[in-house]
């Protein structure tokens, strides 16, 4: 099989969602957040990169608003492998701006791109799925997805459908047939029910063959990542060139942009514990087991007692504790300034009461 | 009618009530917490004293584990007005103890002898109520309690059983045929039928009359009321000698001591509105109408934001926002360190999770 050349690491760590407020804020997003064991997500994502790649390879790709944040909860990293989107336009663009930076250091690189705020695991089964891939990715044409297998029919997660298994090689790796957005849960269990597997967001690719495949499906997003690239090798990265070439590209997610009508995908079945961390209700899984049901994430000295509660979840910070009696089936956060309650069915919804925040004016919580 | 001499008014600020919890803590006093429209329960009740009686003649009972509280609540209030408690002993040692402080000073006085964490009003009608109880009493034989209507039929107060209407004065007033404990739902409920009083835990008397009345009925009671006085006129007030006459007081209730057994007691139906605000459920009451049923209690800068949540009751202080989504018949006290949730028809048993706390080891939160 033919090699390619170095491996690098591109974390992206911009995301801004709303889900796991109060504990997540505008200048904290959740993978600063502590919820990987007591470790900040993101310093957890970069930990689990050691042995895998050189770390001279690893790049994070952020916004301005959370840079301090960033830089704050993985401080050892340098600040040249630190990538800043000028703005928010989704993923296809943050993938345009990491590849740039790359192929200008590395033309004959293999990339491998993750979210920064899952908790996955263990690393070394991480590490044979991603070198795995990377042998796969060996052929320029080739881009290479995760799949997990999915525990339930989840509604929360895009879905991959595998097709023809590519070869006889751990883990098993298959055509991917076709990209589902996340689906109803009707749909979602049709998928699961179909063998379909959640789409993991991450990806391994050359980057000569993610450009290749923009070529084919988004000439603007090739365009635009040229046009950075020249920017890195020119030296000019934190430059008004760069911002103008980023804003050049379509705003859209990288499924959409490449994924969805690349000729050549696969998709690895992965071998590991995944969890998107999606909101508060999973708590349930990154929180310890406190009995009866309910589950806490604790930091900073904060604690908890229960009585006669059942089936809670808990997140406090600082020097607190948060006190359950004759309670059930509820989320509790207390940190900084705000303490949410809200039922445990309706966590999903948290985007609505973070909505009435906003239009309350409170933008200060936010 | 006779007159008696001055009006003393003796507030019992001594109470350690774990119903606030965790508002309330052991050296933070239900009394000191702000609960009377953003006031102190303790700075409410010596103000409705004022016009009623000499500021010069207000007492306060306490005891020395909340005597920095109580200080901090009434800063104005001079010291030599402080009666300490060396310990805990129920109400009756506490009367015992105002009465010698009192009858020292002045041997013909009227007293005026409540609580100091009610919330009642209007001040004239308490005024009014407090003057016509002072007139019975002029009678000293008569020692006078306030009785109030009730509302519904409460399991959380005693109960006073009015008998023949002594006069047609106003507010009206009887004598006191008995003096019932606190009540199960269905006595509750035969009492409200049968016409009875909610005890309000306000007296009149005259200094003599309680001390005869203390004669009738606990001689103890009255000889260490009588140690105590002596004490007082010598000026040792705070020294041993009073201590150890304070230790040989009954530990009981004035109720028990004196009440159940005296024979001419009048009860004056009160015509202000009373609320004893014995535990969170009387946030209901005292908390600002947030819409949809939700009350909250907010201080010192505490905010709330609800939404699609419904008769919830929220105390909270600090630089802090409580938030409920989704929820309904909460309450959630967020106050200091530690942030209590329970259904509100459990907080009238709130003292099993204090125990709770406390086998734990957590006292630091008590």
């Amino acid at each position: 099989m033919p090699t390619t050349g170095n491996l690098h690491a591109v974390v992206m760590a911009g995301g801004s969602g709303t889900r796991f407020w109060p504990a997540s804020r505008a200048a904290r997003p959740k993978q600063v957040l502590p919820l990987a064991h007591g470790q900040p997500l993101l310093a957890a994502t970069l930990a689990r990169l050691d042995g895998l790649c050189d770390p001279d390879n690893v790049w994070l790709v952020t916004n301005p608003g959370q840079l301090d944040a960033v830089r704050r909860a993985v401080p050892d990293l340098p600040e040249g492998r630190i990538l800043i989107e000028p703005e928010a336009r989704d993923t296809a663009p943050c993938i345009a701006l990491a590849t740039a930076a790359v192929a200008a250091r590395d033309p004959d690189a293999a990339m491998v791109v993750m979210p920064a705020d899952h908790v996955l695991g263990p690393a070394d089964a991480f590490h044979t799925m991603v070198r795995r891939g990377r042998d796969l990715a060996a052929d320029d044409r080739t881009i290479v997805t995760f799949g997990i297998t999915p525990t339930h029919a989840a509604t929360g997660f895009g879905y991959i459908e595998p097709g023809q298994q590519l070869d006889d090689g751990e883990p098993a790796a298959f055509h991917a047939e076709r990209f589902r957005e996340k689906p109803d849960r009707a749909t979602a269990e049709q998928f699961v029910a179909a063998g379909m597997l959640w789409n993991s967001g991450i990806f391994v690719w050359s980057a000569r063959g993610i450009m290749a495949a923009m070529q084919e499906s988004s000439p603007e997003l090739l365009a635009a990542t040229e046009a950075m690239r020249t920017a890195f090798s020119g030296g000019g990265a934190t430059g008004d060139e760069l911002a103008a070439a980023f804003r050049s590209a379509p705003k859209t997610s990288i499924d959409y942009a490449v994924m969805e009508n690349a000729p050549a995908i696969a998709v690895v079945r992965a071998t590991i514990d995944w969890n998107d961390v999606g909101g508060l209700a999973a708590l349930a899984d990154i929180g310890s087991d406190r009995g009866d049901g309910n589950h806490a994430l604790l930091v900073d000295g904060a604690q908890d007692l229960a009585l006669e509660s059942k089936d809670n979840l808990v997140f406090a910070e600082g020097d607190r504790t948060v006190c359950l009696f004759g309670v059930r089936d509820l989320v509790v956060v207390a940190v900084g300034d705000a303490v949410l309650v809200c039922p445990r069915d309706r966590a999903a919804e948290l985007k609505k009461f973070v909505e009435h925040v906003r239009a309350k004016g409170r933008d200060d919580l936010l």
